[in-house]
């Protein structure tokens, strides 16, 4: 079977495949597991001509996702094609694609049709939908998760490289966990809702399922950028953390819920062990604010605003099971809203305060997984579980990432989330692909196989090698720690350094002069800053001190400390001693 | 009469002035005064007892705000005192002061009592209370402007040398336009709201009236700081822009409404006149998304808000006029609370696309003005007219700054606003003091003749001087532009740098390197780029040069390039030349 990861795709475009036969190869595919539910609209060829045609003259190296097909759940508009959102009797062919889409269009990738989903996103199952239940990949007695039900499911079949998805409440996340996916929850606002039917529209998200997170990546760049067309398009400044010696939150034990789930609960305790032996410190959190939050969703408000996104839609055209949750929205009082919104405000104080704590939070996806059978006889309450750990996210702004982490003795996905303030999806996906990276399986039902590639340096960061009074205990280090710098290494600079000590003082201040004949190797430490601090941690450094550039022991270069010329006037060559600390030392015992 | 400024005030204090001297002559001046109506309640010697107590063995160098004499409108807790929010029925006796206030205290301020406002902050006109209508500082026969109505007046009338005010709709803004005061309106969450009777809860913030931008900077870092009781407290990021060139929105001309007051409009007029004077450049913008979301605020979703905040007062204890306001919000369906706020979202964008145009935009802070007389006569519609340019800036979420800018030909005040975006504060404060400095005048009813001191450069801005391939028109002056930087000043260098082409290249690069024997003056430019900008610019600079400390013709030391010794190989002296254009210029001639 072929591996549909993007870069393998594009191998064999590059090997001579072409995309119609890419295409007639994936139909056959989607034909052999229709029972899985996972489609509402397949195109036709002739409303892929159009696409193919675009095609032609192009390759993987003038369009980022040249050929690449994807599915798109029916909550989102494709020109031409109905959108359901599951509800025949709401359904409208749109004139224009969505945002997303439209830019996943513009950038060669090949829309296979609209796949199946809980009625207006409402739901975090699949299986509340007229077009029947979405099964799960790996299982048909299991439920897929949703609300994105076949987007996840098509995707774990080896239908698709990718698949669009939304997330109000964990419907980006849960699938994913239960398919053995990448989940990629954004930041609200970053990619543009234009175009797709709101469930809870100033908390609605389009969400991406990828194989592995250079695809991740790579679609989500695509999707990236403001949008005029929705209100709620935004951009903000990338928050980032450490890989190594991360802090990672985990919910205090006593407040984990897996609902009698063994295999779940022992997964969950194994992921934070090998976090562990990654080197994460495990941080146990106050998971409250997070559950209380997570429990407004469902109760007021937000489910007034879920009724105002179907405001046109009769109750009666609605299945029962959605009628019944949005009932709650009606006949609310506009005053009693505000209670909501002030609790969620106090909450997120809370969670905010939590989270400020660590450089991110693990939990698992969802706290089990239920046979279609058993959903059947509890459809509000086994439902309303699944989203222990998702419900929260959109009403705190936070960013997820969920991510495939183990296998039950069923043979069924477990899943974990790492979640993150708003703009921290980098920083996120840098960690899936460090956890990924630390233990490289397949992903979806198998026909995947990710070769991690180096782990990317965490974005927004800068690493500067310092060699004086900035180092660990010495007396200007708090300027470092102070801007949320941290230590990524004790090391020394290559061999062609002169280590001065400045005249004047204190403080007392070395410079480094970078002589090939007559420097040696001096002790630095490399320490990451915020990029958006650095600018100022520079401009408080005095004459005749910079920050230039350094060349480390292991020949990277990196930014670090330069002296002008002029700081050699009256300055003490202590490159013998290898180092500052050793120079303090000596000062210190002769005095 | 006293000069109340705080650097005044401390003047007098170390010339041996006492606190309770102090309180005894502002008494005398409160009660000559008392026809203003700007007090509900007034401190007696037994509360202020401790307050004086606490100041013993202190003043002006060890407490910031040593024996400042302040006011608190009467909807902020001050303990043991009544909060009446204007409405006896409502008062209540807190036990601790409001966050705000106990900084002050804490800071060494003294409270001479609570003052007089429109009832429940529900008003921008001062004569909706039981306690009488507030009258203007300049002429008793107009209206103070409210709802922080009593503040605005005693500090005008030279009975406290600030106050505070709470602003949801432009009540902080308006009575510092009408009583010729700066009105700090602060991003929302930058001042605590804890201890504050809510007006429109998720809007509120608490204001400052200051005679002058010294006295506010001071007093507001007094009250800045998280603070974990006020769910909306918040920290941001500075915004800032330049003080010199800088592009200053305005409504654009057919936009602009005066309600037939020629004076005001003569007055704006000039305003952006003298602006434009000062080196500004004035943008017309479509001001219709910042009046059509100014007109949100008393329609539907906030009015709901409004009525929360006062669900367990009955209606019966309202004065009729808040009573008819607040009627609006009640038998509203949640469901359509949410038309509000996605109305709100969509001018959102639209507004901060026109904002991300300009630095700060300039309007009138209120139309005009009107008599008491005026006011009886058609209450509810001349108080929505005085919101047209104030009502829009919370729901926005914008900070703004309201300064005085003249006198009608009748001798009342007339004011201008400065806004932008979130965290722009510090920003639009050094604009209130450029504008100020450039035509100093007595603030408040006279008493307060502010020496204004050199301007403070922008906050969160780093000078840096570049002296190559940076410069204006250069290859990589791309780098500062994109970085949102803009050139300070085109100057030399002090004159002991020699200047060298580097070895290698393209790009051609210089070094600069000081040399006190063999230097010159170099011709170099200043940019100022944003602090958070400025880390990734100094990382991508490649060896042997850096980011130091460089000294000007002026003989100040900026942020600018150095060059490591190591440089010097293989490199020509050009110093000669004296700047890097002038060898540009050789080396295309002699090809």
């Amino acid at each position: 079977m072929r591996d549909l990861a993007i870069a393998a795709l594009q191998r064999d475009y590059r090997a001579g495949l072409k995309p119609a036969e890419l295409l007639a190869e994936l139909r056959a595919r989607i034909a052999a597991h229709a029972e899985h539910r996972a489609w509402i609209t397949l195109l036709d060829d002739r409303q892929l001509a159009p696409v193919l045609a675009g095609l032609e003259g192009q390759g993987p190296d003038t369009l980022p996702l040249f050929g690449v097909p994807f599915a798109i759940k029916d909550n989102i508009d494709l020109a031409g094609v109905p959108t359901t959102a599951a509800c025949p009797d709401f359904a409208y062919t749109p004139a224009h694609s969505a945002t997303v889409v439209q830019r996943l269009l513009d950038a060669g990738a090949i829309p296979l049709g609209k796949t199946n989903l809980d009625q207006f996103a409402t739901g975090l199952v699949g299986t509340r939908s007229p077009y029947g239940a979405a099964r799960n990949a790996f299982d048909a007695a299991y439920i897929s998760g949703g609300s994105s039900a076949g987007s996840a499911v098509a995707l774990a079949l080896g239908e698709v490289s990718f698949s669009l998805g939304t997330d109000t409440a964990g419907s980006g996340r849960v699938p994913a966990a239960f398919n053995n996916l990448l989940g990629i929850k954004p930041t609200r606002g970053r990619w543009s809702t234009a175009g797709v039917v709101p469930a809870c529209r100033s908390l609605d998200c389009p969400s991406l399922f990828a194989l592995n997170p250079e695809d991740a990546r790579r679609v989500g760049a695509v999707m990236d950028g403001l949008d005029a067309a929705s209100p709620w398009s935004r951009r903000g400044r990338a928050v980032s953390g450490p890989l190594q010696g991360l802090r990672l939150g985990v919910p205090r034990e006593d407040q984990l819920e897996f609902f009698g789930d063994a295999a779940y609960a022992a997964l969950y305790r194994q992921a934070v062990q090998r976090w562990q032996a990654l080197g994460a410190e495990a941080v146990a959190l106050d998971f409250a604010p997070f559950s209380d939050a997570a429990r407004l969703l469902y109760e007021g408000s937000w489910v007034a605003e879920r009724r105002h996104a179907t405001q046109g839609v009769s109750p009666d055209s609605m299945l029962p099971v959605i009628r019944q949750v949005l009932a709650k929205g009606e006949g609310m009082d506009a005053v009693a809203t505000f209670d909501g919104f002030y609790r969620l405000q106090a909450l997120k104080q809370a969670a905010d305060a939590a989270l400020a704590g660590v450089d991110a939070v693990l939990t698992p996806t969802a706290p089990t997984h239920y046979r279609l059978a058993e959903l059947e006889a509890e459809p509000l309450l086994l439902n309303s579980r699944l989203g222990t750990y998702t419900n929260f996210m959109n009403l705190l702004d936070y960013a997820a990432v969920a991510v495939p982490a183990g296998m039950t003795p069923a043979g069924l996905p477990f899943g974990i989330t790492l979640f993150g303030p708003a703009w921290s999806d980098d920083y996120l996906l840098a960690l899936a692909q460090r956890w990924m990276a630390a233990d490289p399986r397949p992903t979806g039902r198998g026909a995947s196989r990710w070769e991690p590639v180096a782990p990317t340096p965490p974005p927004g960061r800068i690493e500067v090698a310092v060699c004086g009074a900035h180092l660990s205990g010495m007396p200007l280090n708090p300027q470092l720690t102070g801007r949320g710098a941290f230590r990524v290494a004790a090391t020394h600079s290559a061999p062609c350094y002169r280590l001065i000590a400045l005249a004047g003082g204190p403080p007392f201040r070395p410079g480094m002069i970078r002589d090939a004949e007559r420097g040696a190797a001096i002790e630095v430490e490399v320490w990451s800053v915020p990029e958006a601090e650095f600018g100022s941690f520079v401009a408080g450094i005095p004459a005749p001190l910079g920050i230039g550039k350094l060349e480390l022991a292991d020949g990277r270069w990196v930014s670090g400390f330069i002296c002008e010329p002029a700081g050699e006037a009256g300055a003490r060559d202590i490159t013998h001693l290898g180092g500052w600390r050793a120079y303090v030392r000596e000062i210190a015992s002769s005095r």
